[in-house]
């Protein structure tokens, strides 16, 4: 597994290579090794002869021919609102040619620049460059806020370039942006490789508490992911690093901890404190972000250890603080459910451990929401399902949207009953039988046969994954509930509910409503935002206004800790119902 | 000379190793190479003989045993008026003590800092920090304007240290300051290394020029004196030099663009025009000076190419735009004489080349202001001369406030005449004539003889000596004069003249209005200030409130080029009679 990742194959070491998620299944074409126990678990008799093992499983002591299924593409995780803010980046470029200096004239080369541009400063490297440039020829300032930070030879004016950086557990999606016309030139999404220390940000604190290196390592991997996604864009659009002068990050907490090689492992344990919540700017060198080292990289502010710089992306981009009278909500569904709620008087925030069958893990035939996952099913009684796959390609596993359409579906076809239990074959109809398996021994529910799967296997879900979802929608309705009982609130006076995250963006609001994951008084109201993360970033990129409005709503949101209520597990248990 | 220079020895190479100022003599004990040319011009036969030669002269190609003149002590050249400012210093400390985290207050480790400390920022480094450190024990805070930029583990509150560094072409003063009781506590004058490629500003960037690596030797060994300076400050206070957050840079424009190592050749040559002239911040290990790397590096503005940022500190020291009505002068005397004048209204400031004979290169006899030197000089008709000698050592030379009172001594007991030229022994006196020599087959009047001066040679003051303190007293009165007339006053006009430098703090003023370098009319209102430049940076080291008015000094003044003015010439030869 290690050398699939680092050669940068899609291989999902969901588990961090435990060997208990399955995941990582390859075929080993001569001579695969024995299987170990937990490859004897997962694989049926007839796959491990043919060679399937899991590649965190496989060790290597020589070479090994190795077949992987077909790689993925990462649509849909990128796409979100568009921009709209004025334009008004932090970076500016100017052009100078100065006069021939003369006795009459005794201002230095520092004072002509800022008489020409209006400048007012100059750090030491800009000062360096000036030095060597040929002052007689054209030449172009960088500066930010009236400080001159760089000096390239020649009239680059036209060459300001951004990045937004929206840091995902799984993906990680990189903008790039023209500062000087507000467009979006390109995006580059790369999956985040610390995948290899787990799929989940605990598994990977978990990794930095048991290794000495740990906080270092998650944080190489990171920076090394996110420059090769860098260098992919400059390369694609033949643009120099250095036309790139400013990187706006958000992510989740623990990702911005890590990005900065600090320890986030107070975040997981009791009382989930962060290190730090504040924006930071620095210079791209200080932490080898390789763009423009005159320019700048920030990482918007965070609210707590799981509310993160990613849901200051998502309320930027529907400018949440704008909105008077009615109170709004906003829900970003991922591992963890973030469920924010107010307007322009006062923000309230929670966080609910969704678990993470919605991205694909620890469900049987999940996957993340990439190419080939079905991300829409509706069934018609007596009926062959409607399926729908991202991209459109033969159907590889299933998507969080998707299972919750199946869910929602067999609820509603009386497939389970409202304990989430499969009824039995006896209270079943023929028809309803007819879709009926086993996955590993568990009552399954056949979605997609093994001849019409891109990978010859079933794509079921199964009694566990029932209870799977049953724990993630019951931990997002219950952070709905005591968060509208905390501000003494109910669904009628709520205005608009934002669906924000990579997940929200194919999530149909009928099937959240009817599997009661969101009250359903609220179907109607629910507005998709896809990835509001990558949005916010990208308007907070192109102006530099917005600063202010990160810390204001950093400034409003008040945290309010589901864990310390000791209601939660009560409405937990009961939101757990169909 | 290299190898004296490297090793720390005090050689004075004023001519940067061209062998002509005969400053770097040392006596070689065993089998002297042969003379140079350039030795035999300046040693006597016996001399040679005796072993004499110019350091600089003898190429080593095997070990050898050196005999060198006492070592000087540099004294008198970090002495100016006392600091008196508010106690505002620009960083701050504050011990942390952190209640233990619990779920109900979830706010962030900086964001409990900042709610005990009042600060809203933090640095990259300082977030670093705060991962590494203990957050159960109490820890110190090291901030600066509401931004933390350090921390420290245990109580250091107490300990909180600033730099005042004065870069003088000849002499380094680094002034320790305590920033939490604005007391200075230690100083350190060091020669500056630069002395190696030359005597004079001049010199050393023409090194620049015909070496390819000559700015980056320059500011090389230039951080390395400094550097060994605070070593030796902080050895001496038994402090840590992390102790040391902040340090406030003054010098000429020239030491400043070599201390950053930027090219200062444009201000050598027409149109003088300086790289910057900017005050400039930036962290201490961005250049590699030796101190908190958390903390600053600051240099005050400059003016222009040879007004620079140690004008500034004077001009702050005496709060020189301050003054309303009456205009005053503040002129400060060294290899450059400048001149500023002017009050809250407005400000102008020439520069005139007085060269070196104030700094005593030059000079048959001519030494720094340092032990030994010959600073006080009387003659009564008929008597021995009165001598003062800086520490009441043995006589070793003569510095320029001593070299301004013979000369004036001279004047006015007709040894000369008005041109300067002796008088021929026939016109003089038995008196007169019992003190008339030559030098090196020039002749001389004879201050010290030789078997009382420490070195057992005659201390004189030779017709060319002579010349030289006309052309330094030339320049600096044409430049008063023209000064004067730019803005249309006269002497009348003027409150205070305010006289600084190091040479400025022994000089007589009787002597300098007695040769004319200042005009009579001014002598009464002379105020000597001392090495003020180092009490201005001191006073803004400790006061971050005066950034501002070093600003504003520096656009309140305007530089008056002298070269452009046709009628310099003429003022310059008419004011080189006395």
């Amino acid at each position: 597994m290690e050398v699939l990742v680092d050669a940068g194959f899609d291989v999902n070491p969901f588990c961090g290579g435990r060997g208990v998620c399955g995941k990582c299944r390859v075929r080993i074409k001569d001579n695969p090794p024995a299987p170990s126990p937990s490859e004897k678990s997962i694989f049926q008799e007839e796959e491990l002869a043919e060679g399937f093992r899991l590649a965190c499983q496989v060790e290597l002591d020589d070479d090994l021919e190795v077949i992987l299924e077909e790689g993925s593409e990462i649509t849909g995780l990128s796409t979100g609102i568009s921009t709209t803010t004025e334009l008004q980046p932090g970076f500016k470029k100017g052009r100078v040619h100065l006069e021939k200096p003369v006795l009459e004239d005794p201002r230095d080369f520092v004072q002509r620049i800022h008489d020409e541009l209006g400048t007012s400063d100059i750090t030491l490297d800009a000062l360096r460059e000036l030095d060597m440039i040929n002052k007689k020829e054209p030449f172009t300032i960088l500066s930010r806020e009236g400080k001159i930070t760089g000096i390239e030879a020649g009239d680059t004016t036209r060459s300001l370039f951004g990045l937004a950086i929206d840091i995902g557990t799984t993906v990680i999606a990189i903008y790039l942006m023209d500062l000087g016309t507000g467009e979006e030139v390109d995006v580059q999404t790369v999956y985040n490789p610390q995948r290899r220390y787990g799929a989940d940000v605990i598994s990977r604190v978990n990794h930095t508490i048991q290794n000495k290196d740990g906080v270092t390592e998650l944080q190489e991997v990171l920076l090394q992911g996110i420059n090769e996604g860098i260098e992919e864009l400059c390369s694609r659009q033949e643009l120099k690093t250095d036309s790139i002068v400013q990187a706006v990050i958000v992510g989740n907490t623990i990702m911005l901890h890590t990005l900065l090689g600090v320890n986030a492992d107070s975040i997981a344990r009791i009382p989930y404190i962060p290190l730090f919540t504040d924006p930071l700017n620095f210079q791209p060198g200080e932490l080898g972000i390789k763009i423009n080292n005159c320019g700048l990289v920030q990482l918007l502010p965070s609210i707590s250890g799981y509310i993160g710089a990613d849901l200051i992306g998502d309320m930027l981009a529907v400018d949440f603080n704008s909105f008077s009278g009615a109170s709004n909500m906003l829900i970003d569904i991922g591992t963890n459910g973030e469920i924010v709620l107010g307007n322009k008087e006062g923000i309230v925030a929670c966080s609910t451990a969704a678990g993470p069958a919605f991205e694909g893990a620890s469900i049987t035939s999940g996957m993340a929401g990439t190419s080939g996952a079905v991300s829409e099913f509706s069934l018609k009684q007596g009926e062959a399902p409607q399926i729908k796959t991202i991209g459109d390609k033969p159907a590889r596993g299933i998507c969080g949207s998707g299972l919750l359409d199946i869910v929602a579906e067999l609820n509603r076809l009386n497939f389970i009953k409202t304990t989430g239990t499969f009824c039995s074959l006896e209270e079943m109809t023929d028809w309803q039988k007819s879709f009926m398996t086993e996955a590993n021994g568990i009552t399954a529910f056949r979605v997609v046969e093994a001849e019409k799967s891109d990978n010859g296997r079933e794509i079921v879900v199964s009694q566990k994954d029932i209870r799977e979802v049953q724990l993630a929608k019951g931990a997002v309705a219950a952070g709905i509930n005591l968060l509208l009982k905390e501000v003494e609130l109910n669904c009628d006076d709520i205005g608009i509910v934002f669906l924000a995250g990579g997940f929200g963006n194919y999530l149909n609001p009928t099937s959240a409503a009817r599997i009661k994951m969101i009250p359903p008084e609220l179907e109607g109201k629910i507005q998709r935002i896809g990835n509001a993360a990558g949005t916010g970033a990208r308007m907070a990129l192109l102006n530099k206004g917005l600063e202010a409005q990160t810390r204001e709503l950093k400034d409003l949101t008040r945290y309010f800790e589901l864990s310390v209520k000791t209601e939660f597990q009560e409405k937990f248990v009961e939101a757990m119902e169909f």
